[in-house]
């Protein structure tokens, strides 16, 4: 695959999400040689996804090239390529594209979507983890809203003006807001035929609150907010079904819909090849120690949402969340120095810098230390920290400006169905 | 198709391009009903399409939503349809929601691609005529760099690195220029495997000049500009097949190429139902009268591209570009206007406002009346004027910093491959 032999020591990444770009970034000016490989030629700043599904923002706002990230460095190379296995006794890994050895490998390779074996919602669901789903869940509800307008039987137009997500942690709460705000600063102007309230957003959660992860004055708030904007919040309702046109709930609840976004659960994406029984634990995460070294492996490391690392305060593992990704990529990248200069390593500590949700226009919930907090002033936060964290200046004005303006316009600018999706069954 | 009967008189126009909405736009106080069907949700500004393809723009900054552009219009619908054929005597338009009697129908459907009957060219060639297709385009140049990159086969890679564009007109030359300046700015920058003349950009002409629409001034000055970029100019030269593979031309040249983009033609892309040996003429295009009106035919209109006028001084019609589709389409507004009141009718008089094209950085061509210059002053005369024509504020001023941010820094933020190219075959 075209790859130099340097005599320099090789580490093999697997993922250009967080985790990758934050250990990789650490090690620039080592004398290295840095593999990245990634299905995709870009990285996803995951949190803003549902934006792109909701019309608010383009591809090229939330997605930064991998290769443009580390174009400094004379010793990176990315490859665009599906990584089949490992074959740990002889470090190497197959990919698509060829084989590769490594001395060291990283495997920062993240989740995919859940949909705990039930395969009617696996084939009629949308998922939302990568930026062509996002996108074909706009593509499907704007598609669905024309066909209401245009269509004359009320039971299709109900169907096709009920949307329904599954799961109400983050991506679930943020969708549903932001689908209400559609309803609202949208579909009343674009559609003269649609009534605002004909449109319905349900969301559906098996658990006791929505935004579970957080303070249960967090849920509070966001559900109060969620139900403000006309939300309506189902808890305690699993999912059993759905068939492409009912969602129906273990508790016998029954929803006509044509878009049910599936929310509801992911599970680590591990590359193949390391005996399962012995490195993977519940959930699909490779077990590390407090180095990120998935224990029984030398030279194999995981970082991120596939790993999974116990310590005194999180001895369940750390939240499949940006930070711990973020932060375990810099440890790693940090111990490597420091292994290279004979230094003793330092054990991972997650620093919990908060967690925040927005729900909607000035509304967002926010938990940083004991403290929770909602409103304006959360939502600015929110803002603030996510413009912060996307990879480069230019995605922060394109971003910055979308967002202010469609806040002064109650617009959505995208709203574009470039290309119509089409269930390939 | 859910259209409320209102005893107005009822306004059908098919195609929301360049022509549909200056007619529209004109009609807006008017006491009609108009209802505007298109196969897309958004209006395409078709000029900076080769922006779209080649990562400079991304979609929603050439693209607008149709719905909006009328919303304030009570009596303004829009159907996303096909419209598969007009039942003239009747008045009703047959489409594939469903059918839809009218009092005056005006058709606006532009043009598509011209294979000239070649099979090969169509099967493998990249088109350029809608956002999706330019997406294509941006798919499979950034893939075939790529496995050039990983490549260790030099056919192969020559291929992969090897573009060729058949079609010299705006298009074309527009699309050299671009990928020329890609290859400078990005290709040493993001690929340290690959050598800046590894890439090689043909543009292959059948007539004898570049831009033959223009004066030859601003043909020669382009062509100088597209070589002094390192585009490889080969005129008087007719593509006659492409296996997806190799480029042969009528003379016996063979371009080993996996990206071959078509732009060498295009053709009328007429409504069906109307006889075609009465309407139609040479390039599948509607012979109008001077108010746009088809020969033949009471209260069915042609404009645009898909309408063929002869004057004085276009015996041979008006060449088909945005401006004298804007301009019949107002005129033809103000006609029904006129209509209405009783008035009499204004023959239509395209105004040639000029013609201009870009090649890259610093460097465009115009024509203005007996004028023709190039340089830098056309490159700003061009950005300016594609600026104003587009529409809304929000995409002025997106388009606007992303030229900027792309001229400070010889970058393509959208180089992204979304969703990867695969041929259908």
């Amino acid at each position: 695959m075209n790859i130099p032999d340097l005599k320099l020591p090789r580490i093999v990444v697997i993922g250009g999400g967080f985790a990758g770009i934050s250990f990789i970034k650490k090690l620039q000016k080592e004398p290295v040689q840095i593999v990245l490989f990634d299905r995709h030629n870009y990285h996803t700043f995951q949190p803003l996804l549902y934006q792109v599904s909701t019309a608010g923002l383009e591809p090229d706002s939330i997605a930064y090239p991998l290769r443009k990230i580390f174009r400094k460095n004379k010793n990176f190379h990315f490859k665009l390529a599906k990584v089949n296995r490992v074959d740990a006794e002889d470090k190497i890994i197959r990919t698509d594209i060829g084989s590769l050895s490594y001395d060291y490998l990283i495997i920062a390779t993240g989740t995919r979507t859940n949909y705990f074996g039930n395969k009617s919602i696996e084939a009629n669901s949308m998922p939302m983890k990568t930026i062509s789903q996002a996108l074909d869940i706009r593509s499907l509800m704007l598609q669905n809203i024309e066909a209401a307008d245009r269509t004359e039987d009320p039971e299709k137009r109900r169907a096709c003006l009920n949307f329904v997500i599954a799961g109400a942690g983050p991506t679930g709460v943020e969708l549903a807001g932001a689908l209400a705000e559609f309803r609202k600063g949208i579909l009343m102007r674009d559609y003269p035929n649609l009534v605002e309230n004909e449109m319905k957003v349900h969301l559906v959660e098996g658990g006791s609150r929505v935004l579970s992860p957080m303070s249960e004055t967090a849920s509070r708030n966001a559900q109060k907010s969620l139900q403000k904007l006309g939300v309506e919040v189902h808890l305690n309702t699993l999912v059993t079904n759905y068939d492409g046109y009912t969602v129906e709930t273990r508790d016998g609840k029954k929803f006509k819909t044509m878009t049910f976004i599936w929310a509801a659960g992911v599970t680590g994406a591990p590359v193949q090849g390391l005996k399962a029984e012995e490195v993977l634990v519940a959930g699909n995460r490779f077990k590390v120690d407090r180095f990120n070294k998935i224990e029984g492996f030398d030279h194999i490391y995981a970082l991120g949402d596939v790993a999974y690392m116990e310590t005194p305060v999180y001895p369940k593992g750390h939240p499949q969340v940006a930070q711990p990704a973020i932060q375990q990529g810099r440890n790693l990248g940090e111990n490597f120095k420091r292994m290279f200069r004979n230094k003793p390593l330092k054990e991972f500590k997650y620093y919990d810098k908060g967690t925040m949700a927005t729900i909607g226009r000035n509304k967002a919930v926010v938990d940083v230390k004991k403290l929770s907090f909602g409103g304006a002033i959360a939502w600015f936060m929110w803002m603030f920290v996510h413009l912060w964290y996307l990879v480069g200046f230019r995605n922060r004005v394109i971003t910055f400006f979308n967002w202010t303006y469609n806040y002064i316009n109650y617009d959505r600018a995208a709203r574009l169905i470039i290309r119509p999706f089409r269930r390939s069954s």
